[in-house]
């Protein structure tokens, strides 16, 4: 039988596994932030009207620059954006994916803060930008100063930001912001992924835009939106930005059922948000009550909760998959990630933690 | 105002544009090569069902691994395939970026024969592959003897083939590429885009797979399937290559939605295919037409025609789109290529080539 070995595999590649949590079946799925409320009835009706008003014409290629949509997302980002300054692709991942195509690539370097979205540095991999791994402090802060030093260090072509920061969940202070893109040489891309569930006050990066052409906001229609299976990232930049990706993307990247599923979703968006504060209040209570039992918490602006067990968080991860709540390990020594759904949800995952507290070797009672 | 001039673009990607050919709003659309027939009645209800039936449950990702549909796609293929040597992506310019991704990238090279599908030397620039051109004798044929010795020169880490070859239509012998493996140091992909509108007799490199696992064979549902806006091309390969692009595949690159909507169109292929034979028919005509009129014709396995025009081809692609005829300019001096469509719409490309023929300059009689 031929292996991974056999093949003429690219030298940085060997050895490593495809990213990506356990799929498991289980009752509380709590490990990729997925936004736990189905879509509602109403806009199921509204999205399945527009896909079927697709199907006919399946036999075309859809528009190459996604250009309704785009004025769309322009119109919920407000800001005084336009369609011009937005970019859509398939997740947020395709649209890092590009501008790292377009502004790193070989003989380049993309610089970000770790931890922060582990697939970051692969998306570097895959486009074969050299990775430099920034520091936080011991409790995942990261100043304007130390953020700072560390681009003139480096002089990294891009410097991928991320706020609220996963899998911390705090976001970060626009003035860190500001003080990278004084500094940095190149692109500043900063992941909006979670940018709805912020704590009131929190500003987002987009008020940084204007004036500043090298700065990348990307955003995902999965967290707050609750489109996490229709697979909807975008991008908001100065318009010379969307014209730089759109030497690399390719063409018909975005299929006619996606453009349509994502407007009407758009058009819905009072709908889909009105998760988005009942989330709020159930990441609040996660880390109240965690706090509460004596667990170190990280202050969260998203639909996550990174938290500090006792030991090994390997025992206690498979101890909570035991009582049937998924959580993630995101490799960090002493600390797990749990996403904040439901109020079922979060009982299960409180009164897991609670019993597995004790004793990560117990048995469960189940 | 900024430009693309003022960011730090790639300096590889300095002056170029995005590909695409002009989305323009013509009576007789020929230039993209799309199946002209609409989806049935029948599978648009289908798809629909499908699609209606992720809707509620979007706020999930979608299955990572593509399992359902990538066994349907290789029971469709036949030849033995299974699910674990079958992968699919957002179109097969996706498949393809991800085998450049894996087995091309910094320091690698990929070796093509032009004129061959033009995306392929874009998908080397955008994974940082070095690309080579490869020749063609002047009717654009390839032999085994100077396919082998152009890879023993260059002894690329890949080599594109694509057959039937776009946009010259012609399949490839498979001992080219058996000649071809048996050459090769690295992998050896042939794009078979156009594979289910062969001639009779042409066998399709699937049947070269056993024993070769560093060939891959690359689909699309956007041809014969009538597809086009849904997006879906695939590759059937040894499992080994399954594991390498899943090194860098995006986590939940395919939609619930594309994932659906493919399956349910492979589930009703009897009905979608049903249109080739009509196309391959109004191909053949167009051959044989053009021919008895004098054009010198580049024989077609696809759904597609080269022919040569007298003079320059630019002045006859703009008066044919000025009888409302909108055909390809694939940028080889002399040479048009056009889509076999529907006997209307071959109607009214060869009247309006009539018209044509004898002066480009003439003004169209509407």
């Amino acid at each position: 039988m031929t292996t991974l070995d056999d093949l003429p595999l690219r030298d940085d590649l060997r050895g490593m596994s495809p990213y990506g949590a356990p799929q498991l079946d289980v009752p509380v799925r709590l490990n990729t932030n997925e936004n736990s409320y189905p879509v509602p009835d109403a806009v199921v009706e509204a999205i399945g009207k527009a896909l079927q008003a697709e199907l006919r014409d399946l036999n075309r290629y859809p528009d190459r620059d996604a250009v309704a949509l785009r004025a769309e997302l322009a119109d919920y980002l407000g800001h005084g954006l336009t369609g011009d300054r937005v970019w859509a692709a398939n997740g947020s991942n395709e649209v890092q994916q590009q501008l790292l195509q377009a502004f790193g690539g070989p003989g380049r370097t993309a610089l970000g803060f770790t931890p922060a979205y582990s697939m970051h540095p692969l998306l570097a991999l895959g486009t074969g930008t050299a990775w430099v791994d920034g520091r936080r402090d011991a409790s995942f802060g990261l100043t304007a100063d130390e953020a700072v030093a560390q681009v003139e260090a480096h002089r990294p072509d891009l410097v991928l930001l991320c706020s609220p920061n996963n899998p911390t969940g705090t976001a970060l202070d626009p003035a860190v912001i500001e003080a990278v893109l004084a500094t940095a040489p190149g692109m500043v891309v900063v992941d909006e992924a979670y940018a709805e569930f912020a704590r009131p006050g929190t500003p987002s990066a987009l008020t940084v835009l204007p004036g500043h052409p090298r700065l990348v906001v990307t955003r995902t229609m999965s967290k707050a939106f609750g489109f996490a299976g229709g697979r909807l990232g975008y991008l908001a930049a100065d318009p010379a930005v969307i014209d730089a990706v759109q030497l690399v993307r390719l063409p018909y990247h975005l299929s006619a059922l996606t453009q349509a599923a994502a407007r009407a979703a758009l058009a819905h968006r009072a709908a889909l948000l009105a998760t988005v504060d009942a989330i709020k209040a159930q990441r609040d209570r996660i880390v109240t009550t965690l706090r509460e039992r004596g667990h170190t918490v990280a202050d969260s602006d998203a639909n996550f909760v990174l938290y500090r067990v006792g030991g090994d968080q390997k025992a206690t991860w498979r101890a909570l998959l035991d009582r049937g709540v998924l959580v993630r390990d995101v490799g960090l020594p002493g600390w797990l990630r749990v996403t904040a759904g439901t109020p079922e949800e979060t009982d299960a995952f409180l009164r897991a933690m609670e019993d597995v507290g004790r004793d990560p070797e117990r048995k469960a009672d189940a």
